[in-house]
């Protein structure tokens, strides 16, 4: 990959295919005079920053066939989404003009930008940080409110104000620090070693808090699993269905239907769920089957959200409860399926009193106990909303504080943690200034990678290669 | 369908998905003050025409949750597209950000717009006629340069301009017979009859002149008929596979493998080709062949262009050339295939000048014969620059002249072709002035329909279905 930087880019920034419009964004030194050679209207070089200009697109090998008629809107660097002079033309959206729209431009000196180029340059030019250009990343993948206000957060640089501020206590220490080296033959302290613990203490649990809203943070990204578990026929495919409104999985009579495990996201009010549909816990010698029951409680395991389905015309045992207390996961629903074929309401009340007395109490406490017929689909709703509350509830609160939600993020947090707490020993176990300015430098350099004030070029090959091709 | 055209509509204009960027157009009476509402950043109601401003899209009702920060154009009535105020939000390419805009505009007073819905109010508010109106149409489905070209000459009111001239003369003339009808008692004659009849002549042949391109210019929007066809096992689905460098269609020795016709179409040049590998033309017993090879006769008879695949190293038999002499289509190509397998250059000559002597002279005009191996791909070249030849040659010449493309300007035309004739021989058996103007005004009426200044509701609604949401 070349990452020239003073060259003119060009792309489709709009979504591939065939449409009303499409935005086609250059970018560059030279934006505005290569779009001028080839447009019949105002001259744009001429034109003001900020302003939309209707005009023609005609290659100047073919002055009497003109492209397209569009809308030119100009941007001066470094008022630019990248910081540099950028043009964006707004072209009729068939894929025939946008292609030769863009090879027209190629033509003329403009090459085709890499994936996350513009965002790039909008990095190097310091428009935005890294965790911002993440943030951008990730506003486009969202694909739920809860998601999306986390994006719109990072990309508006609440990790960087953050860590900026932890980063600039540790700098001027460090400044503090050189001066003591300076002076190291006089044997002067100018930076206070209790002040230096108490600092790092407060990065170490700044960095650890930060670092714990990963796990969340992620969740809401891609999806908060949620294990639908139970014994084999309770009707856990059936639920399902019921939630998707839809036939995605094979339901039959026959115990052992589902075996693969099978996976499907909604958004629900706020948040996208991923529902885990597994294969129905019971003893079996049937091969397949075992390495499903091996994926279920696997599945259990991970979840976020367990989904305990239980016949409510069968006996309820504790046996069948027994998913519920080797979970880590925060919330557990007990579905209380098939409600349709019970007598009346009174014999719904009994099987979830008869539910209630065989639960721990601990579990007991983060348990909640819904009837449900998937048949009818009566007490989905009630499923549903419940859903949302165990989320409002368990979540951290995004409102104040920011949450990381990349893996590279967290990998660099991990780092960050392990040398400040390197860090803080060396400080408790009074270590020689110039050790203490090593490591104190290390720390600086883990939290500045987070922000990516400096990051390696690997680094930024990674994150933009993630990114489409116009942004 | 309810067409209001005093609300304020928006819609996605940029093609459905995920992209760097996505437009939301917002067009009406109320567009710039619905989304002051949801702004954060300069007051859009006081900016002005044609500028550009960086913002926040921001639901009241969650204010510490910006939607998305993105950059709102205004055009002002009349300039912009619709000939209405409009607003572009150029908004991050999330399905998410953009679903969740789209609501918030709807929740605040904007109505979703129909297909084809902003250009049905540019023609509506007399921004452009109906055949521009089509031409936008075909602009954004046009998939080459040809069809591009006629769209873009529509788009910019070429037919108009032409049917509107014809259209006017009708006018004077009617005018003058007006006049003659309120003169009647005196029986003077105000219209020169030599003079309409001259004129009728000239509206007819003009009519007709354009009414014949539509045959050539449908073929290029929707891709140049070109029947593959040629004795079994002669090499027509190798040729097509070897076309578009694809395993498109099933090759294999056994006679008979193709039974249906096969179409692609594969952009060449300028233009684009829709290519038809048919059934080979043999006696069979097999009823499924039988079909296929009727319907080989079918795309013979509709071809554009005929390519009969000849086997070079069997003997050329005047059977062989038979498809040739059924055709219509305007060129013939001869493609001795298998090549490779003969023993030299004078073998292929020698085969050249067989099928040479056996041509009919008035055939041989219009035909050429090409050497080909569809197993090396030698002589691939020499076809693609043929057939590209066939088209310049035999197209109308659309640099001077309007061509029509689409059904409903073609039965519009045949219409007017019609009553313009019935006026013709009315004039020219005397007809009483009162009769004649009926005449002319049902004339009048059949071509105002093709520019479509007197489009009835349904030939619209019939137009902007076709359109995509946004357009």
């Amino acid at each position: 990959m070349i990452y020239q930087t003073d060259d003119t880019i060009c792309a489709i920034s709009t979504p591939h295919g065939t449409g009303g419009i499409a935005v086609i964004r250059i970018s560059g030194p030279h934006a505005i005079e290569i779009t001028d050679k080839l447009w019949h209207g105002v001259t744009l070089s001429e034109a003001q920053s900020h302003t939309a200009h209707l005009g023609e697109i005609t290659d100047p090998l073919r002055p009497e066939n003109p492209l397209d008629q569009c809308v030119a809107t100009i941007f001066r660097a470094p008022r630019s989404y990248t910081g540099e002079d950028t043009v964006e033309l707004s072209v009729h959206g068939s894929k025939w003009v946008q292609r030769e729209t863009i090879n027209l431009l190629i033509t003329h000196g403009c090459r085709l930008a890499e994936p996350g180029e513009y965002t790039r340059r909008a990095l190097i030019n310091g428009r935005i940080d890294l965790t911002q250009a993440e943030g951008v990343a990730d506003i486009i993948a969202s694909s739920s409110r809860a998601a999306h206000r986390i994006a719109m957060k990072q990309m508006k640089g609440s990790i960087s104000r953050r860590l900026t501020s932890l980063r600039q206590s540790l700098i001027d220490i460090s400044a503090l620090l050189e001066l003591e080296l300076d002076f190291s033959e006089e044997d002067v302290e100018f930076a206070d070693r209790t002040k230096l613990i108490s600092l790092a203490e407060d990065i170490l649990s700044e960095l650890k808090r930060l670092h714990s809203t990963f796990d969340s943070g992620n969740a809401i990204k891609e999806g908060i699993p949620v294990a639908i578990a139970g014994a084999t026929n309770a009707g856990k495919s059936s639920l399902l269905n019921c939630i998707l409104q839809d036939d995605r999985a094979i339901v039959s009579d026959i115990h052992g239907t589902t075996r693969d495990t099978i996976e499907e996201t909604l958004e629900i009010g706020d948040y996208l769920f991923r529902f885990i549909d597994t294969a129905g816990l019971r003893d079996t010698t049937d091969k397949i089957e075992q390495i499903g029951i091996a994926r279920t409680r696997q599945a259990i395991n991970k979840a976020h959200i367990l989904i305990l389905v239980i016949d409510s015309t069968t006996a309820i045992t504790q046996e069948i409860l027994t998913p519920i207390n080797g979970t880590s996961a925060t919330a557990t629903i007990i579905l209380l399926n098939k409600t349709d074929l019970l007598a009346g309401e009174r014999d719904v009340l009994k099987a979830i009193s008869s539910v209630k007395t065989l639960l721990h109490a601990t579990t007991a406490e983060k348990t909640i106990i819904l009837p449900l017929s998937t048949r009818t689909g009566h007490g989905l709703d009630s499923l549903m909303t419940h859903l949302q509350k165990c989320m409002s509830h368990n979540m951290p609160a995004e409102e104040d504080t920011p949450v990381i939600t990349n893996l590279r993020q967290a990998q660099a947090l991990a780092r960050a943690i392990e040398s400040t707490g390197t860090l803080l020993s060396a400080l408790r176990t009074t270590l020689p200034s110039d050790l203490v300015a090593q490591l104190l430098h290390e720390t600086l350099t883990n939290i500045s990678t987070i922000i990516g004030n400096i990051p390696s070029s690997e680094i930024l090959n990674t994150i933009f290669s993630r990114f489409c091709i116009g942004k």
